[in-house]
């Protein structure tokens, strides 16, 4: 009897996974995906694919190239995200620079580009190339005086709201799905859950275009975000290529993982960061195949992105970084005009923006000025110090020096920049257009490091004899790096918004190629990450997640309550009981009504309502399908035919109609708690195996079932009872 | 009933955990430990603590103090981890020279201690200095010439098999663990098995003593595998403190997770290398937590290590490398006897290493010299080239010139060097002493890769119009480095033997500072670890796991083939039924017997041998101890006392003997599949939740069990009758 069971049983899988009619096995928007049903699905193509191999050379040459489309879909993912960021990088530098002036030789040269074949030789005469035309210059053939520079600053303010107002329009128009970073969706996307269109083919190509417009519009956002959600696009659209991966729910969410690490290894030059930052923050279901899948597409978008840079300057390409918000704000008045609310938020920006140097630069730009020291060459306000006569010191070795006019005009500017980019950002963060906030993040956080880090230098200038100065800064050796501590600062307000550790000073290193730094940069993420969890365990995408209701499952969150399964299942007591199918009683029509009334994603299918023994999980998609498809082309079945999951028909009477067989459709493993587990174990299951529904048994009996939904919300409800548990995470 | 059936389930629950015998909990030597239990344990304790805590402000202090515990913990284990590891390399500094020498202001001084405040200005002089003695200067007061030569080479022989005869003595009479690097073992343990005594007191003190003797003797090992270990003892230390760690065998491992990445975090002065190694290659159970306090350890035993290193030398820490060997060897005729052994193998070694250069010296400085390209400084042999007059390039400027005498002659010596190197760590690896293999690995890989570098270089030079040459080599530009050969040959070959990825390519850039080199690192990695998976899947982690027989379920295989529970499960078809216990019908003695008859771990508890209705499941080890105890202690339990799992004992006759209730030993929610359920989904279950055994039913009804043990068997079974499966994973 076993053996019997066991053979037909495996029988029945096959039938079942032949995919007897269309749509069997997909899913519908907004539902969750079965990690397992997924997996198990995947074998068998594998398997058979395995035993076809040997039939014939075709059949062999078509097996190996199934087992290398993984690498194949890596490569292409690699190639296609490091052209488009190589693309993003080089039209972003134009129209930021067009907003400024034009070039004479070529409209579409930027400043850079324009002088870089000047015969200039000097850094300061090669910025002011004659072939780069000032708008002012161009327009009224003024380069100085008030009247210039007005013009200059309206031309700014016209430029970033013509290229905001395009944005949005295009958002709006054509791809709603591309605003935002796009990283608390693709989280959710890559926890199982399915929300069509989101990785579509419009909104990678709007996405791009409209990334160009709104970084070069001088907002406060950055790219990495974006760039992430369009690795993520590429990464869908190839695997819409391969059977393997399109047809496949589980499989195409390892693609889209790795997709997500090629982005950020694009978006900071950062392919180890990447991966880290996939593992880390991103993904869900994480293999070892993965990782090594990951680190292939992370290398290669990182090399092609590097073989496109035209600059052949390495510390662009290290250094040419934005991000994603760490302010929350679901919404405001304005929040339902969005157009009006981008262009009524870059006016502002772009008008205060203007006259201070260190918000009317890229911040790109000045994240790269605010890290770097003051080396001979430079002619950064941040490095006017006095050069005390007395000192026999090279030029280039600046520390133990009093600071010049110079750096207090660049604290006072900076203070004002850091408190307008704070608030500024709050307000970016969320408007209807693609937006990062990495960059933001950093931004702030630089600025308030390299301006505690010059407040200590001047300290230990005019302090050398306190204490803790005396022991470290030796006369003549270097003792305080301003520099440093806007790295160090950067890091840590980056850690607090997003909570990560170990990717954070893997970017960060690959970034800045501080590797001896890694212990400063090590301690701010690990502090940042103590200060911020003290103020709530959510980082900036989980809360967002939270905000938009997505059925997110958190591995971070731990479920530490003494509940028991059977205080989650339904039904609860005083509900109707629960709706079952019998294997061989019901018909037709009983089922059909039974459907209409309910909206349950599947019923459990018991030997009979009265033994309550559990045999199998019908899905409620199925079931419909099936029927569908039995009416249309099985003959005699009506609605009064016996549906059967058993192996054999009952024994009906002579006249009565043709049974309608189901076992195919029937999941005949079904995954069964008992109703005395303790939910930290069923939320475990539900966490490790992507489970979309459980059923609870008791010595033998259904008594009830579990859905993810139900987690979520017991999870939800006994957080907010017990606030305080948080604490002892 | 059902919410009477919870509440009180939860009760019984509650009973169960408060121990109330000795020793309920723990786990006998060499047995799995089930991860779930140890989880939901845990999870008790920390409840208790904080419906505690609300009690009093002692309480409340006491709770935050276990909420602390973990990060107190990962600081002693980074401290005490840097700490040893600093030591160790002094000490073996000091050792390793004493094979050739003596100082003569202290005999505890290194070499380079001993000159440290010598007088002479250039490197060359230095060297030479007249308070360090070499054993002939002493000895005879000769220091050149063919007798001193003799006695050097005699003296250095006699230390190195002084060095080896102490290690492998220590290691026969105090700590037989203490051998081998231990990686495999910390591997097996992590994934929950029990190996008492591994990571003692014991092996750590004798672990560390032997590593500095081994590493100095000149033997072909590394001490970066045994530094893990060591780690790995200091963190079992550490946790035997905290009630919450010694306590929960899950909670340890976490532990102990930290730890390995501390230990590999000291052993390259690699912290973030350490962590991804850990996360990798050996741990089992890897929550994001345990990721943070990794990070943490690994951060504080780096800066430890960096605060004690004396010499202040950057380069000294980020390369003092070595580890685990590459070749497998069970056993030899030798290895019967392990001393003889090893005098043998250091004697050989000795004896060739000595004329050699490139042997003589240590292998991590080999592995520097290697590493390093041709500066003005350097006076290595491999650097002689032949400067052409008609060129007017700074002399460290070193591309395209032709090789002098002395790279040729160090070529050669590094062929032999290459040839004798890849022979006796075949030998050495296995040796019943600590033996680490990442350093033999690395040399073996550096040596090959610098003579294909600087083949490819002489190329170059003489044939600069041959195509591949005249597109990359600029007259004048950089154009083949050797040292970067060397870089990625040492880490194609060390991916190839450990199979490392991501972890391989942050430990070389953390150890090298050559983040420039990220992208040949990377290709070099997933080359090796494409060809080295073309002759077999396995790292040299699983291929020695595998040799010792450890029942380790390794989350990299993947389990493909279309067999279900129901072939697995035990009892098979024509096997005596499963050995189950009812609940309210067996007598003390029945239970007696079958205790005594069978080995099983556990018996799951059915309503009647007739309904086979499973109600739960008990331990072996719980069942003895709870009868024991209940003889001991209670009155009235004799033979034939009727034993109880339901909560009211069984209405029984007047006369009967007072029963044994046993409800509180029950597991109430052991982990049930159906007969149907593909293999592939119970080894993902048992890989994700930990579990010791599973049972099996169908339709309600008990049909069955399937142990850890049952399912690695299986694989193992599979994997033999279709080996060609392999190459399409």
């Amino acid at each position: 009897m076993v053996s019997a069971g066991a053979m037909s049983g495996s029988g029945n899988l096959m039938d079942f996974l032949d995919e007897p009619f269309p749509d069997v096995g997909t899913y519908e928007d907004f539902h969750t995906i079965d990690w397992l049903r997924e997996k198990s699905r995947d074998t068998d193509r594998h398997r058979k694919i395995t035993s076809k191999s040997k039939e014939s050379l075709w059949e062999f040459i078509k097996s190996l190239l199934d087992a290398w489309s993984g690498w194949v879909v890596m490569l292409l993912i690699g190639l296609l995200a490091g052209t488009l960021a190589g693309v993003i990088d080089l039209a972003v530098d134009w129209m930021t620079d067009l907003k400024e002036g034009v070039c004479l030789s070529a409209f579409w040269y930027s400043h850079e580009q324009c002088c870089w074949t000047s015969n200039e030789t000097t850094f300061e005469d090669r910025d002011k190339c004659p072939l780069w035309q000032k708008w002012s210059e161009l327009l009224v053939n003024q380069s100085e005086g008030a009247s210039a520079y007005i013009l200059n600053y309206l031309m700014y303010i016209l430029w970033a709201l013509l290229f905001a107002f395009l944005a949005v329009s295009l958002v709006r128009v054509f791809a709603p799905y591309a605003c935002g970073s796009g990283i608390p969706e693709i989280k959710t996307i890559l926890s199982g859950f399915i929300i069509r269109g989101y990785l579509g083919k419009w909104t990678l190509l709007i996405k791009t275009v409209t990334l160009v417009l709104v970084v070069s519009s001088g907002l406060s956002l950055g790219k990495e975000g974006p760039l992430v959600h369009v690795a993520c696009c590429c990464g869908n659209f190839f695997s819409s290529l391969f059977s393997k991966y399109s047809k496949n729910e589980g499989k195409r969410r390892e693609v889209l993982s790795a997709a997500a690490a090629a982005g950020v290894s694009v978006a900071f030059g950062a392919p180890i960061g990447g991966v880290l930052f996939s593992l880390e923050e991103v993904s869900y279901y994480f293999p070892l195949k993965t990782l090594w899948r990951s680190f292939f597409a992370a290398l290669v978008a990182a090399f092609t992105l590097r073989s496109i840079n035209p600059f052949g300057n390495s510390r662009l390409v290290l250094f040419y970084v934005e991000y994603h918000t760490p302010w929350r704000r679901k919404t405001t008045r304005l929040g339902k005009y969005p157009v009006l609310e981008v262009i009524v938020v870059t006016a502002i920006t772009a008008i205060i923006a203007y006259p201070n140097p260190y918000t009317r630069q890229s911040t790109s730009e000045l994240i790269s000025e605010l890290f770097n020291d003051c080396g001979a060459l430079e002619s950064s306000q941040l490095c006017d110090y006095i050069n005390d006569p007395n000192m026999t010191r090279p030029v280039d070795d600046i520390p133990d020096r009093p600071a010049g006019v110079g750096v207090y005009t660049a604290m006072w500017q900076l203070a004002l920049a850091l408190i307008f980019k704070i608030v500024v950002t709050i307000f970016t963060f969320g408007m209807k257009i693609p937006s990062g906030l990495f960059i933001p993040s950093m931004a702030v956080g630089a600025m308030a490091g390299r301006m505690v880090g010059i407040g200590v230098e001047q300290l230990a200038y005019h302090h050398h004899d306190w204490i803790i100065f005396r022991n470290w800064c030796r006369p003549g050796a270097d003792c305080v790096t301003p520099g440093l501590y806007a790295m160090v600062g950067a890091a840590a307000c980056l850690g607090g918004v997003t909570r990560m550790t170990v990717s954070l000073v893997v970017i960060m290193f690959e970034l800045t190629g501080g590797l001896e730094y890694i212990v400063p940069l090590m301690a701010a993420a690990v502090t940042s990450k103590w200060v911020a969890d003290a103020f709530g365990k959510e980082g900036i995408y989980e809360a967002h997640i939270h905000l938009n209701g997505y059925p997110f499952l958190d591995v971070k969150d731990e479920f530490t309550h003494r509940t028991l399964a059977t205080d989650v299942m339904r039904p609860r007591r005083g509900e109707p009981p629960l709706s079952v199918l019998t294997q061989d009683s019901m018909t037709v029509e009983d089922v059909e009504t039974l459907i209409k009334e309910t909206d349950y994603n599947g019923f459990p299918v018991v030997v009979s309502r009265d033994s309550e023994r559990l045999i199998g999980f019908a899905q409620r998609r199925e079931l419909i399908l099936a029927i569908k498809n039995a009416r249309q082309r099985q003959e005699g079945i009506v609605s009064n035919s016996i549906m059967y999951f058993t192996e054999e028909p009952p024994e009906l009477p002579a006249n009565s109609p043709h049974p309608l067989k189901l076992r195919r459709i029937l999941n005949l493993s079904p995954f069964t708690v008992t109703d005395h587990t303790p939910m930290e174990t069923v939320v475990d299951i539900f966490r490790k195996l992507g489970l979309r529904q459980c059923l609870v048994t008791r010595s033998g009996r259904l008594l009830g079932i579990i859905t993810k939904k139900d987690v979520l919300r017991h999870m939800a409800q006994m957080a907010n009872q017990d606030p305080e548990s948080i604490m002892f995470n």
